[in-house]
């Protein structure tokens, strides 16, 4: 395995990508001014709405595809691009702008994600990357948002790294954040992006021990009264009686990870209640995805655990993301709206504009897509401006991107909550305003 | 956002893992000799077999799981763990043995996959990032070998970067490469593990000039007529027309990216023979799975771009491989059997072997697992030693891999090529040789 310099993120790029490259700075068309989209044609599995996840992870990538000596020495060796395109891509840079969605906003079927003007060449190359990092952590957000919203007041942990990719991991973790989620069993998110870190204790822990109650001990004994307690590795009723002995009825919590959770939650609460351990709190794992945590919603249970649903999309684990030239200048000097033709691959040509617009009562009605200028209120303009003139100029923390989707879901009409496949929860139109 | 020392996998971690070994630390159980096992208790999506992929990169990570000043910094900083704690922390180095399925090899419920001894300490905290790997790259290793078993002869193009996690693409190029695909489209991951790169143009290109015309001849001046050229993003059968008189008749080849694929390319292929282009090879893509591809087996089709499908495990995104202490040295010094009693997260203790029964014309009837002793033959041994006192002896390349595989698939019944959901295509029995 050869080192790879990872302060770079310019060979996150599909080889076409820098043939395309090649083959446009030959004929000159590389440098005409372009308009780049990313949107999606539909959502994916049924969802009523999806969330923007990972804007600030594009940027941060933005400012590092660079093509170092490294990376040079091997497009090379590998005879990937010729000299030429060798020599442009050692002094890139991207000089053009980028509007878009900020991280936490809502979008729907062709919300203009994000808008990238530049010339062909600078904006082609980042095709993969950009797609990449918003296919992922939307996805993750989608699902997350769903899941917070059917937990309702109850806290939502995000464990799912074991489930995924050990870097996708972390960029679950900032997603499911940016939607709601609580916190993350993930230590390097904790050190990345500053994400509240939590946990309890696995069932190999309690193994390890002769005994339940010498594991309990030592648990309580290194973490405090205040612990979650794991209580299911042999009886649930003598692990929750030995848990409340051990710790006393200040046992912070106790965690379930198997059966039938609803009942489970039911008879532990009344035991801990009789026990006088009223305020321990309840905290269930076990392969929970958003239908699941709904159906536990009558359940006495403090607080939800989500895995493998979460780190999986639960059952979209990408977003549709495309990322389509829409306009470019010609032969004339004329910038011109440009789309494919085929039937199944719609996209629609133009640079965009996006009104979230809302009825008097400020509920959101339509998605309003301006082709060539800027749709009017009532309602919300979309698009901030991330990057002017090649320089970032956005730069948000994790908790802003968390309250605007809190507003972003508090606008929307209440059928976005329903968990049942369906529409989105509002239409999209366009309308032409060039 | 942090900089992260990207040097380090240590912090790939739940945090329970360590506050789990801090608790041990203080009552001396975290010395106690343990064996894991890393399994699955199923295959999910109704698989015949499962394909291991990531042992190489696991055996990486182990390399680097190393607690440096940054990471143990932030465990004080963040308050994770106590200084005891980070004190043995500082000085960890895995010392025990670990072995494993290689790369490439073949899996089925409850196949021992990983079994890792060592004291419980040095064993514990490395159990998410594993899962991590192993769960991800055998995911994306056992759909691509059943869409390269679709395939037969033709091959498949791993293309879904933009559909996943920018570091999952470069990790699911290389588990694609293992299960057979012939190239990658990631250029990081052919930097990286040297997997050939390859791919054809997008409809920007196309868009991007004033005419069809002029943009197949600027990549056929580029990239010379063994190019692909992109016929659809117009009408393709005036695409395909002007391929072949801008390119001549020695048109490397065409890709079809959307439409009813298998009457496109039959009436491609009759196009392209009338105008002399008989060895123009057709690529489609946009969407293919495992099934799409086997209903291609009947069209002239020359090759497969797979994307969204194959980095999304076309449907089962994560493996199942659970981390589980199975056995552990006791009071009395005696090493005993562990299991968890809850009823439906089932697993079977002591120490594992693992033998592929064969009928006497070589043919697997029996995935056996030996516990506590190697279960004898006729048959394959399945096992092989990874890591010896804490030193890794295992290095392979993904060749080897490529190849293990197809002897591996080639010992199994006909019925593992079945693409419908089912059961494993042969039965795990265990033997008790305690």
């Amino acid at each position: 395995m050869r080192e790879r310099s990872t302060a770079s993120s310019a060979l996150l790029t599909d080889r076409y990508e820098l043939t395309m490259l090649q083959a446009t700075l030959r004929d000159g068309t590389a440098h005409r001014s372009c308009v780049f989209e990313l949107f999606a044609r539909r959502l994916s599995g049924g969802r009523r709405y999806g969330v923007i996840a990972g804007v600030g992870r594009l940027l941060d990538a933005l400012e590092t595809f660079r093509f170092g000596e490294a990376e040079l020495a091997w497009l090379r060796e590998a005879k990937v691009v010729d000299e030429d395109t060798i020599t442009w891509l050692a002094n890139y840079r991207f000089s053009g702008s980028i509007w878009g969605y900020p991280e936490g906003e809502i979008y729907f079927p062709y919300s203009p994600v994000l808008i990238v003007e530049g010339t062909f060449a600078e904006c082609v190359i980042l095709e993969t990357v950009f797609l990449s990092i918003l296919n992922h952590d939307s996805a993750i957000a989608s699902a997350a948002a769903r899941m917070v919203s059917a937990a309702g007041d109850r806290p939502c942990i995000e464990m799912g790294s074991r489930r995924t990719h050990e870097q996708s991991a972390i960029s679950a973790a900032r997603a499911a954040y940016v939607s709601g989620f609580a916190a993350t069993s993930n230590l390097e998110a904790g050190r990345t992006y500053g994400i509240p870190t939590t946990g309890t204790s696995a069932h190999s822990f309690t193994l390890l021990h002769d005994t339940e109650r010498d594991a309990f001990k030592a648990q309580v004994r290194a973490l405090g009264n205040g612990t979650t307690l794991l209580v299911d590795t042999y009886d649930i009723p003598e692990g929750v009686a030995l848990a409340v002995d051990v710790a006393g009825p200040e046992l912070g919590g106790v965690r379930l990870d198997s059966g039938d959770l609803v009942s489970l939650a039911k008879s532990v609460r009344k035991q801990l209640d009789e026990l006088g351990a009223t305020s321990t709190r309840i905290t269930v794992t076990s392969d929970l995805d958003e239908h699941a945590i709904a159906a536990l919603a009558s359940a006495p249970v403090d607080g939800y655990g989500v895995g493998t649903a979460l780190v999986t999309g639960s059952g979209v684990p990408t977003s549709s993301f495309v990322y389509k030239l829409v306009a470019r200048v010609g032969n004339d000097g004329e910038m011109v709206s440009v789309a494919k033709a085929s039937k199944d691959k719609t996209s629609v040509g133009g640079r965009k504009y996006a009104l979230r617009r809302q009825t008097k009562a400020g509920v959101a009605k339509t998605e309003v897509i301006g082709i060539g200028g800027e749709p009017e209120g009532p309602g919300r303009l979309l698009l901030v401006e991330l990057v002017r003139g090649g320089k970032r100029i956005h730069h948000e923390s994790l908790e802003a991107a968390r309250e605007r989707l809190k507003l972003a879901l508090d606008e929307l009409p209440p059928a976005a909550k329903q968990l049942s496949r369906g529409e989105p929860v509002i239409d999209t139109a366009f309308e032409d305003l060039s």
